[in-house]
């Protein structure tokens, strides 16, 4: 009789990853924002344009209002002189129309006058006092229509300029500036609960006793579900016994879209976490074939995934990454981030198992990747890291000199 | 006498970059967080780790605690059987010492007990009663120190795994949870100031009379802002008077590390920012070689930056982005952000002046880039665009169907 109850089959990575992905779905909860805290979100509405971008036409330059048939044949050498009425400045209605032979200053942005058909830029223009009073003269001819930008120029009444879906960059967060719009309906992000397990995780701040060590996981995967637009709520640690875990569990699920927890998934006799999960829903995995973070755990409750990770805080850093990064990507809405990468030399040679994804922690240093993984219980494997390299299943051996892909992290 | 004041030098993108870079340097102001809420913030402080994590002799294995030599020679064919005298789980100080011929069962992270030096892994044991009472059986011989954690695996006591200037991702939050560090000191972030001009510009939710828009830019910037790590100080819409820019310049520079005004750089009449910025410090540049956003504008008001960005919204947000992404990583202290770039096939053929770098906004369908520009007024020639082009400033003509490097917004 063993004690320890080890991983009867360990799935892909691939294969554990499709198996989550097709549990979860987009959060539908929408919520209002003020526009000016609605960066990076995703737009639930469809914001239909009431009104014209700009409301009315305008020049497009600072110049001179004029109708266009006046200005024919204007050229350097042989300008031709028009008579100025008045100025109009952006923002104010034009005290007059433009005549023949009439001009009417016109800053960038000032409506166009009534009876000028365009503008022409004020370089190719000169105040002249002349015996007769003061003139404009014109060094350029312009067509109807030249330096004057349409009424409806950017936005058009009645088309939809932002459609649900969208995701909220400062262009399109100007887009509803431009239309008045002051709140914007956005998806909710994706609530996840965190619990940690583990009788020797004692909460920052207490004095450890011997054996003891400190809460890491609650915070570097709050962390990481914040920096994947998600919303954290730790519920802290839980006790090591089956009614502590199945009372988490559903409390985790009663206020969340996803729980996590951390530690409890390993061969220990007190790695109760499988069988609460079995009794609240269907286990999806429990093994990945993956190093670290073999023994990941994942079940859907009732339609929410529920994850176990492993205890050891580099193992569950690095798992939870892998996991949490596709999943709250279609909870949210929003694409997967595309980890940037960079080619390197291998500093030493690594060996790997065959048949586990091995992601191997680097440090980067004149275009070589320095091995800095020391065991997946050491944080510092990762904290230290530039980015990691990974060495597929089939892989067994990566030469020192080898060409390889770092993924920044 | 021409009403307007041309540009009378307009500097290079490069140039201009370089003289604002000269002039500004990372905040030293700092601030101390909660762990949880330093994510993605610039440590201040070196942290010095007063205890050796972990800070005891561990287990890195479930399984069974022995004295090395006990175990040398079994095998599967040939197992040993020891006593085993009790079991330590993670958290727990053990209760026995393990004498000769003797184990005890230990828990991933528990405390090696006193007497072995390595765990046997438990998938190499079998629990077994014998007539003479209960025994457990040694299949695989272990090494003095196999399975067994050093004391300071993780990190050391007396040394420095933090230091000031890392950027705090989710695993370096991970190491100050590891020493039980309940709140950081990080660099403040960098304060920007945004002031708005234009008297045909008005705040969202008021009704626009004729000739007058929405405030789009002091959002779309205060938004770029907060994107790039900064804190925005939104001042609102500032008359284009000569005192009440004055007034709105002092105000910002007492407030904040950057000064942004939006529009009045332009060469109108009302343009008096070049005059306001001119009296409290040294104009950098005004005019830039770039399209859309010509006119910006950038003065050292003792010590302190100060933009006028164009008030039209594409060029103002484009301009802005393209000064502010590497000011406020300098000022921020972090990397400046490398923008993913993709392949494409230009949709149609686009014309550039020469000596000017054309910011050229594109959607990408099917591997083409189409040109999404309106005008430097619309703002939905950013907002609906998927990417940008960069057309050098040597460069008068990219074809249809021409090879182009989209740089991904």
């Amino acid at each position: 009789m063993s004690r320890g109850r080890p991983f009867r089959t360990l799935v892909s990575l691939e294969e554990a990853l499709e198996r989550v992905l097709s549990r979860v779905g987009p959060v539908d909860r929408t919520e209002t924002v003020p526009i000016d805290e609605a960066l990076d979100r995703v737009l639930a509405q469809d914001i239909e344009a009431t009104m014209d971008v700009p409301g009315f036409e305008r020049s497009a330059m600072d110049g001179y209002a004029v109708r266009a048939e006046d200005t024919y044949g204007a050229t350097d050498m042989e300008p031709l002189t028009l008579r100025p009425i008045g100025t109009v400045h952006a923002g104010e209605v034009p005290s007059g129309v433009v005549g023949r032979g009439e001009c009417m200053y016109v800053a960038t942005g000032a409506m166009r006058p009534e009876g000028a058909d365009s503008v022409v830029m004020v370089e190719y223009t000169e105040e002249v006092d002349s015996g007769t009073g003061t003139g404009t003269m014109i060094r350029r001819a312009v067509h109807p229509g030249e330096n004057v930008s349409r009424r409806d120029a950017d936005i058009k009444e009645g088309t939809v300029p932002l459609r649900a879906g969208a995701r909220l960059g400062a262009s399109r967060l100007g887009t509803a500036a431009a239309l008045g719009v002051l709140e914007l309906e956005v998806y909710a992000r994706p609530v996840v609960a965190i619990a940690g397990t583990g009788n020797e995780v004692r909460p920052l701040g207490e004095e450890l006793g011997p054996g003891q060590v400190y809460d890491i996981n609650t915070h570097t995967i709050s962390a990481a579900v914040r920096g994947l637009g998600g919303t954290a709520l730790v519920l802290g640690l839980v006790g090591d016994s089956h009614e502590a875990l199945a009372q988490a569990l559903d409390k985790a699920l009663g206020m969340a879209d996803l729980a996590v927890f951390t530690g409890g998934s390993s061969v220990g006799e007190r790695d109760l976490l499988v069988d609460v999960f079995g009794e609240r829903g269907e286990v999806l995995f429990h093994g990945v074939q993956v190093k670290p973070g073999k023994p990941v755990l994942a079940a859907d409750c009732g339609g929410k995934v529920a994850f176990g990770l492993p205890g050891y805080p580099t193992s569950c850093l690095s798992s939870g990454m892998l996991f949490l990064e596709p999943v709250l990507a279609k909870m949210g809405r929003r694409p997967q981030a595309t980890p940037v990468a960079v080619e390197a030399r291998l500093g030493r040679r690594v060996v790997s198992t065959i048949g586990r994804t091995q992601f191997l922690t680097v440090r980067l240093e004149d275009g070589t990747a320095h091995p800095v993984f020391k065991e997946s219980g050491a944080i510092t494997s990762m904290a230290e890291a530039d980015g990691y390299v990974i060495i597929p299943s089939n892989v067994d051996l990566v030469d020192r000199g080898e060409q390889v892909e770092v993924h920044l992290l």
